[in-house]
């Protein structure tokens, strides 16, 4: 049974898919929930990078399920276990995520990690080769990763053992599910004593951030998908962030955000901004995008959600938007040598 | 007291405003409210293009409301009384939504009706001039409007019975609060006994749906906001959706969008499509939009949500986006010149 058919349906045709099936959907355990809970309907929420394998995955499940079982998918945006879509949870009597690991386990929801096939460990040679330092200069290491390649973190450290480093990994806070995991908004399975940090996976979002939250450390980036090796710079993005605070210092009216999404709302400090600015206005939404912020016209946003939000698609917002640690600094309560990353802790 | 800082503050400058403040906010009714319920939250929704008045609004609240109010102000996007955040609604003791009438009343929700004050009384002058014919030729003239101008109706109205028209109105169905009133997804206040209808109202949306739903009677838009007399043409849109529907009887793969915004919602159309189709898959969503569609890659959609997302915006989707009548038309259920617009009824 294809779990592709995204890729062409190719049951009728006689012939077989070329490659190996990249991800395990854990259909099984999905079809056990719905009939140990009697389920009437499954909701399905797949991240952006995936939602086209959404359909493949209910003609799979649908063939196991009983005929009057409902499917749903989710269409609303989704960038992780931050972001449930909690309308489609609370009507469906089985909720499956995909692709996240749990940032807090509920009886209501199931976690269905999706993890890479792809080999890590030619890459990780290549950095040891070209950016880390030879072990006899400086053995110690940290070690971090994503939730895709979480399945592969214990070899790679034995990998890095056997080449005489000595490997430094921690769980992080509650937010984390694993031992050497990050998230786009929390780093803390990297606050290890080591000087070095080798980040294995895909891209640059995560080591961006990575690098940000840990100025003081030389991250190398063995990225296995793109087949690359690179050293994080954060400076193009921390001239950015001096540029928003410094144009926000004008700002008159100032609209705090404070985000809907299950995993992304920082109450306290949202409302704390507005009872001490009588020309701060708190303001509510789940997606914060530019257009939604334009038609309230402020001089300037503080946004208590997504810390990547903020970093990340800045630039694309026509007012600057801040986060809470870079709004103190505009109206003068921090010192700008004291600019850091903004990260996520804690769950819902 | 100023309702208007969005266009500056003038409260300290000595100046006053220039022109008649234009809306009335009912702000002593909120704040009756607020103390009769010993609120401590208060959620400010204001459609798009009021959402800049917000500030001012939540502004002159504050200076009225107990220190401890909290006021929050929704940044998700609204289109209609369809599109109550209920997010804010369930999290605030007090949710005031602005510039809609109710589709339905609630304890939990004060309506809070804006009425323009322009003139409408030149324009209609107009329209009479070079668009209705005189009474002596055909007197029926059906009247309609939208929320803003329905404090006139009764003035509109005898307006033209003192020019010798005889006027038919009707209110509608249960969708609707007012006798005349139409909506962008709902005409039946327009099925009247006669051959015109005159529709009093600034815009295109409104009327665009008006003739679409009514192709067999002449639609006259007297627009006293861009001071226009116009009669409807629905020849380009329907040229349009004949396109969509072509384009769409290749389709494979089909997405069914179920809308999960309060008003927005036709559960029974979306699983029966879902139901007998084994390549429809049901998708859920609020904010139905291009970018969200696409990351599926189905060959066409079903929009069961608000029908002028697939009527006006239908272009920008990358791949087919048809009504639900639309879709029954592609795959050869109904005959294309069965096409008619697609309308909504009831409320939740």
């Amino acid at each position: 049974m294809s779990q592709d058919r995204s890729e062409g349906d190719l049951r009728a045709t006689g012939l077989a898919l070329k490659h190996d099936r990249e991800w395990d959907y854990e259909l099984d355990r999905i079809v056990e929930e719905v009939a140990d809970r009697d389920a009437e309907t499954v909701g399905l929420q797949f991240p952006e990078g995936l939602k086209r394998r959404g359909p493949a995955v209910a003609d799979d499940l649908r063939d196991e399920l009983p005929d009057d079982t409902q499917v749903m998918i989710s269409g609303q945006p989704c960038y992780g276990a931050c972001d449930l879509d909690t309308y489609l949870m609370r009507r469906t009597d089985v909720f499956v995520h995909f692709g996240h690991s749990p940032m807090k386990e509920s009886d209501k929801i199931i976690y269905v990690p999706l993890f890479s096939n792809v080999d890590v460990f030619p890459i990780m040679e290549q950095a040891l080769e070209s950016e880390l330092p030879a072990p006899d200069e400086d053995p110690e290491v940290g070690l971090v990763t994503t939730a895709q390649h979480m399945n592969k973190f214990d070899e790679m450290r034995g990998w890095l053992e056997e080449r005489d480093y000595e490997v430094h990994t921690r769980k992080g806070d509650e937010r984390l599910t694993h031992e050497g995991q990050v998230l786009g908004c929390n780093y803390a399975s990297a606050e290890v004593d080591a000087d070095q940090i080798l980040y294995v996976g895909g891209g640059k979002f995560h080591p961006l951030g990575l690098a940000m939250e840990h100025p003081d450390k030389k991250v190398v980036i063995a990225d296995p998908v793109n087949n690359a090796v690179h050293v994080a710079d954060t400076e193009k993005f921390m001239k950015q962030r001096y540029a928003s605070v410094h144009k926000a210092m004008d700002a008159e009216r100032w609209g705090v955000i404070f985000c809907t999404k299950i995993g992304q709302g920082r109450w306290d400090q949202a409302t704390e901004i507005v009872e001490n600015n009588d020309d701060a206005y708190l303001i509510t939404m789940d997606e914060v995008t530019p257009d939604r912020l334009t038609n309230f016209g402020m001089d300037a946003y503080v946004n208590t959600g997504c810390p990547r939000i903020t970093t990340d698609d800045g630039p694309q917002f026509k007012k600057p938007m801040l986060t809470p640690q870079e709004y103190r600094i505009a109206i003068g309560e921090e010192d700008l040598e004291e600019l850091a990353f903004d990260t996520f802790h804690g769950t819902w």
